[in-house]
């Protein structure tokens, strides 16, 4: 029979807190009572339009994406979440917008819920949590600047580049469709940069 | 004879910190002693491409703008900061990274260096500094979250009234290219854009 301890320690999130934000197995033992799971079917919603989100999702296996629809109707990808990975509409969770964006799973997926009440329970338990989550939020911020700044300013090689650099394992677990329209460029213009790509690295070897 | 103290008070940061962050008086006067003022003429930089960014600019009087040039040398513009804004290279400030962008001056402009050492010496002093600025981080988060998507899937006219919801008092400070470049479309666009609305509004009243 597995104890609630030892199946709590073999869990990835356990893991990450441990291994990714420094908190001791006592710490983490304080302040993961209560958190809850959630198991995802491939092509379901976690998260639609116009619902408040009261978590952020923590993925412990699966992918997730979080996207929006223009005024058009058409789909723009905002985030893909493999395992490891936060996704969260921010605005809603921390300001109670209603949400703007959705969140599907792009494969069958749990995802651990992670609450304000979490947040500050590990803030206040833990020193390296919160050194840790406040490190996470730049790092965050970091990384939209510069999807800003590939948007604004990147060929689409560039930007293709970039994804392979950030996502290195999600190419083959993505339609290419979603990839083109994570980056902001036509399914078309992927097609291309990938075998130009494909070409250069052919003659360089 | 103007003492030091009521100097102090009479500057927009004391203001600020004072009315957005919720600080008491006493609290500013522990945190502000070491605080540095510097004036850049317009047209100056305050940061170039290449250097380590060791402030979060804070704009007491003027207006400043970050951009950043693409691989052909085209500018886009980041941010713009007028009056009781922040402004800074966020990868370089907390990651030592050199700074991917430039900070000009697009006026005379006054600001206060904002270190780390301020920051944290705030946190510790004020627990509503500590609130206001957990906020302002979020804030930031949803802001660059908003223009990702405006990026991503919203017309030109979208864009533009997005701008003048976030930037109200701009429109007259700012050349129209330097607009444009903000969001992402040609001058063209955005001088088509501005007659369509000027159009609409005229039948509308």
């Amino acid at each position: 029979m597995i104890s609630e301890k030892s199946q709590l320690e073999s869990a990835p999130f356990y893991t990450y807190l441990k291994k990714t934000a420094g908190m001791s197995d006592d710490e983490i033992l304080r302040v993961s009572a209560d958190l809850k799971r959630s198991k995802i079917e491939k092509g379901s919603l976690l998260l639609a339009k116009g619902a408040i989100c009261n978590y952020s999702f923590f993925v412990e296996k699966g992918l997730l994406r979080s996207y929006m629809l223009d005024e058009a109707g058409k789909e723009h990808v905002i985030q893909f979440a493999p395992e490891n990975w936060f996704i969260v509409d921010r605005s809603s969770v921390y300001f109670n917008d209603a949400s703007e964006s959705y969140i599907e799973a792009i494969e069958d997926t749990e995802v651990v819920l992670i609450g304000e009440d979490f947040i500050c329970k590990a803030n206040e338990t833990s020193p390296a949590f919160r050194r840790f989550n406040d490190k996470l939020l730049h790092n965050h911020i970091r990384h939209m600047q510069n999807r800003i700044n590939l948007l604004l300013g990147a060929t689409a090689e560039v930007r293709y580049l970039s994804f392979i650099e950030m996502y290195p394992d999600l190419l083959l677990r993505v339609p290419q469709w979603m990839i083109a329209s994570y980056l902001g460029i036509t399914p078309e213009s992927l097609s291309r940069v990938r075998k130009e790509l494909a070409h250069k690295n052919f003659k360089s070897t």
